[in-house]
């Protein structure tokens, strides 16, 4: 099952993909949720299965506006060097710990809608990642059963202003501008997903492959990464673990390469679907 | 004008500090927001001086719950290594940028409630910091006039399981545990705080004077950091910028100096008031 958070005439919605079509689930918000993160929440993912959607009002994948999967995210936990081709990239050594960084909510971009290069620089970076969105509250699980906590996945831009994240050895600044993170197209759940570790990844900058890589190459995997988060913060529904990136990004090209206006940046995941955005100029 | 977060007979309010007692603002919340965060969204706050209280509920403050000051910041955004002091302790070059780590609001405590140590590790530290609570809208703001996007003050300690927060180079894990990072113990408008940078600093464990400071030796003072952080995010109102900590923190003291259950830890900041929390193990 897709599910899609979207704008269409002014109204927030959440959606039901069904091939190149949604169907609007606006008129069961009272019993569902408002919103994906209320719905996930409130545990009626799995009550959809099989619902009638007769009566539901149909609408093009074209004429909605796609917000990111989870707009208001609570947590958003983002891995750095997870995967054995980014850490021999960047020199640095085999982690014994996952590391990791934030993101705020309001630095997220939705499938199709611009990703925006900040005027204070034009070191705008891309980083595609398998999201990995929890399901019920989670607080000291175990890796073996860590993947029950999941209520499904989708493909992160995690994009990156190189300068700012540099300035120290924190990353948060150059991880936080505005709409440099792509989180989308939407949400699929885990039960069409029973090995996230079996999954292919690939960016393309203008349909030039940048990024390549099985899931299977992450140093810590899914249910390791939510094992050890869930160690030192309460997971809560619709929280977000943004899993790490591969070999590959701009910054460690020669020369390197940065995202500028009028690109195209896709991150495709198998099972899930190709996240695109564009990018803009900050106004 | 104090301003306090409890909560009373299971109901959580707004109280003006008068002395040793707080006026429930309760009666008022549907004219002036159920929440400091509202409040100051709001812009109510100034409506408040000279205000006829005297129909208003008084209550003691022995007999309240204090809350973190904004239990439910939306952005609190940390800074590391900001006192000369506290660098030359560690051993670090002087920062060229505001080092910016982030908590989640959950990890905070209110003045008097428990500071919790992990199961996971005792190596629970403090760091006694000037917290700045943000106004109104802020982006791209610059230094000069930066002060005017200030609400107010608070003191804050900074609560640090230091295995975690080394695991990796990214300080997220250690800064995160629930109820670590005390917040309180009122909000105090920056009327009453004309400048920021001319506060004097102390942290007392169990009676014991670790931290003893002036404002005025941050490297990156509060209208800088409010400069640096709207550069990259959009700070709202009711957001936290904790200010970095000065030296003396147990993590450096030969032999190191852990909190442990029982303990006492209190963080004073003159024309503010004093935060204190003890600390208890985690159930």
């Amino acid at each position: 099952m897709k599910l899609v958070t979207f704008r269409y005439q002014n109204t927030i919605s959440i959606g039901l993909v069904d091939g190149g079509r949604v169907l609007d689930l606006a008129p069961l918000a009272d019993r569902l949720g408002g919103s994906l993160k209320e719905m996930i929440r409130k545990g009626v993912l799995s009550d959809l299965v099989g619902f009638d959607t007769s009566s539901l009002n149909s609408l093009s994948l074209d004429e909605i506006e796609f917000l990111p999967v989870i707009p208001d995210a609570g947590k958003i936990l983002c891995v750095g060097i997870n995967y054995t081709t980014h850490v021999k990239e960047t020199g640095r050594d085999m982690p014994m710990h996952p590391m990791i960084f934030t993101r705020f909510a309001d630095s997220q971009a939705g499938h199709l809608t611009p990703i925006i290069r900040p005027f204070v620089s034009h070191k705008l970076d891309f980083e595609g990642e398998l999201a990995v969105v929890i399901g019920k509250t989670a607080r000291h699980v175990k890796a073996e059963n860590a993947l029950e906590y999941v209520a499904g996945y989708s493909c992160y831009n995690d994009g990156s202003v190189r300068d700012y994240q540099k300035h120290t050895i924190q990353f948060i600044p150059g991880k936080n501008f505005p709409n440099t993170g792509g989180f989308g197209p939407w949400l699929v759940t885990s039960d069409e997903i029973p090995d996230p570790q079996a999954l292919h990844l690939t960016t393309r900058l203008n349909g030039d492959v940048m990024q390549d890589t099985d899931t299977s190459d992450m140093i810590f995997g899914v249910a390791e990464l939510i094992e050890y988060c869930s160690t030192f913060t309460e997971l809560a529904p619709g929280d977000v673990i943004v899993s790490g990136t591969t070999g590959g990004v701009g910054a460690f090209r020669e020369p390197p390469v940065w995202m500028k206006p009028g690109d195209s940046i896709e991150i495709a995941i198998s099972g899930i679907g190709t996240l695109r955005n564009t990018i803009a100029d900050e106004a």
